[in-house]
């Protein structure tokens, strides 16, 4: 019990104003750096001027790639691999979230391997090497700037899977609370729930034996972003809130709390579907699925882990039986997301019905079962697409 | 506020059997390993055997440095640093707990200075350069696994310092719970003493804004020893015990803790004189010091802190003012050290006497005053020397 391999090699500076040690890390790794961002929103915040004023000082040669999708698809992903060997850039630097960073880490592997990336993401060609990578975070989300996977869309075919592997790990990133200031409150609370969705799901409700230090850490980290969720969707430049969730992020999926368990992650390969199909925001996919999930497979065996997450996290009555807390556990967690935070709380109301929910659930389980804290038939999986109408 | 970097490099292999990656892991780094260890503990348990037969089975050519001291010595270091030169070593392998392991990474950096490594310690001249280290760990205390930094003594000058420094990070360290079954009562106690007071001392008790994420994580640290380190001490062979025990050695002094907030280290410094001057066992030195220094410091700006501990960690009852709560929690303290752990409680009883106090005191404050949560004069020190006697 309790074997595995923890190693994270990602150097974070954390805080404000510390992009003036941008030049320097990247020219650890060359002078012609691709410089890779989403919709502008950096540049709306004053971020673009700030880092490319470093990139300049720091006499290196950039190129840009900006547009990359929430949702980042593979399409895109061939296209900044292009780049890369057209301008045989050295080193890549994402400014932005989880979708920025993903498709980033993407890019970075595609540009050794000819032919297109979606072969990578689906195993069909092996990640041999990658540029280095560095980010600027802007979102308290995904982890990805701690962590060596990404995930990427191909909308073609309605698919969205993880590519992971070590060399796709971050050399550096820069985590600026004050980055996040201008996030909404929609993606305030999205980001929130993919963090508590990254621990409940890729350990913290797992049929494996926990380390008992970890788990305590696990439910420290949930309690963190209990608390300063709400408090940075009503105060957005709250620094202690944004600092804490920032952190909280790069935690919940960075190697620490996965350590010797088992690692389910049933909401997510769920979730993935709907983004795929509709390219929903994944942590709304993730908060609408993840009491559906507690509720649809609770029994004797699952309810003392849900009724101890409602008494530690919570503080559900202790004296409660497991069934009666594990409910009232999953009362707790309704409310948080969607009063609390407000987010919508069924798939009707972001205007998914059930057509493609067979499909979609077929696709979950990869011709298998989707294994996790309770392994999930195909059925399974459409039962609880149907309990989020 | 808050602004830190934080990196760690080093790759755990944690839990039992996992030295089959021993041979894999040191080849990265050349043929030629130095093999080090202390007294033959390792011997006594049988894993001198298992890493010598993996070292074999690899290929790999082998020397040995022996009998490296609790409190390791300079002149253990300049020792195993001419044995590195000698025989070309390109790679180390530290067998042991905290000494052992700390000697080993100054004989990293020794082996590419031309002198005294003492120099090293005092900063006379800079670590330019070090071997690689890896790492098998018997003892949950010092952190040494997981961290850049060692400490060493000069028994001729009476002096203990520490020397830290990126290239000491080890690069591969393995844990396993097992190899700690065979450690006394007294060491396991001692040991624990020593992972409580890394987070005391070096950012839990702190006059400094600290992150609550990363404050409450400290507490669960701390409560995760204060639950098994009784039970590791009644029943050696408790892997849950051993096992939290261990990671919460690594993780109390590896960065993660120390992100953002002043480092105090207060207990520590006074200590290693107590060790330089007396040669004891560093966690006792520690264990008999804090409850000490937090009465010593007690006033209306350092209760709540104490207050706090006493809640969060011993369930201390909340309503009381700050003064008292902090009174309780270092009753509670005290209780936990030398009654359910059971360690020697005065320096007395260890046969310390108040005759070099003075000049102790001086040597801790370095000609100024001690930082820490309350900056502590050389009186100061000199009379929390006195309130352990």
């Amino acid at each position: 019990m309790y074997n595995f391999i923890f190693q994270n090699t990602t150097k974070i500076y954390f805080g404000e104003n510390r992009l003036g040690h941008l030049g320097e890390e990247l020219k650890q790794y060359g002078t012609r750096v691709l410089l890779t961002y989403g919709g502008g929103s950096i540049k709306k915040i004053g971020l673009y001027d700030k880092v490319t004023e470093e990139l300049k000082r720091a006499g290196l040669t950039v190129f840009e790639l900006s547009g990359i999708e929430p949702n980042p698809r593979h399409t895109t992903v061939n296209k900044g691999a292009e780049l890369c060997k057209k301008e045989k850039i050295d080193v890549l630097l994402a400014v932005g979230g989880g979708s920025t960073i993903d498709c980033t880490k993407a890019i970075a592997a595609a540009t050794f391997y000819d032919g297109d990336s979606w072969d990578l993401v689906t195993h069909k060609a092996p990640v041999s090497k990658a540029l280095p990578v560095l980010t600027v975070l802007t979102l308290a989300a995904t982890g990805s700037e701690m962590d060596a996977g990404g995930v990427i869309s191909n909308m073609d075919t309605n698919e969205k899977y993880g590519l992971i592997h070590p060399l796709l790990q971050p050399k550096v990133s820069f985590l600026d609370p004050t980055n996040t200031y201008s996030v909404s409150a929609f993606q305030t609370a999205c980001g929130s729930a993919d963090i508590l969705s990254h621990i409940f799901d890729v350990t913290y409700f797992t049929a494996t034996e926990k380390m008992d230090m970890v788990d305590r850490i696990m439910e420290d980290i949930i309690k963190t972003v209990i608390k300063y969720a709400p408090i940075a969707v009503k105060e957005p430049e709250n620094y202690q809130a944004r600092a804490n969730l920032m952190w909280a992020a790069s935690w919940a999926l960075n190697g620490f709390l996965q350590t010797g368990a088992f690692q389910a992650a049933s909401c997510h390969a769920m979730e993935h579907e709907l983004s795929a199909f509709y390219d929903i925001t994944h942590g709304l996919g993730l908060a609408i699925l993840t009491p559906r999930w507690m509720e649809y497979i609770l029994d004797e065996s699952t309810a003392p882990q849900f009724k101890k997450f409602g008494v530690n996290v919570f503080g559900v009555d202790a004296s409660l039986s497991d069934i009666d807390g594990a409910k009232q556990a999953i009362v707790c967690l309704n409310d948080f997301l969607f009063k609390t935070l407000g987010l919508q709380s069924t798939l009707t109301e972001i205007g998914i019905d059930d057509k493609n929910f067979k499909v979609m659930a077929k696709k979950a389980c990869k011709g298998d079962v989707l294994k996790g804290f309770k392994h999930l038939t195909p059925e399974d999986v459409e039962n609880i697409f149907k309990m989020c109408l």
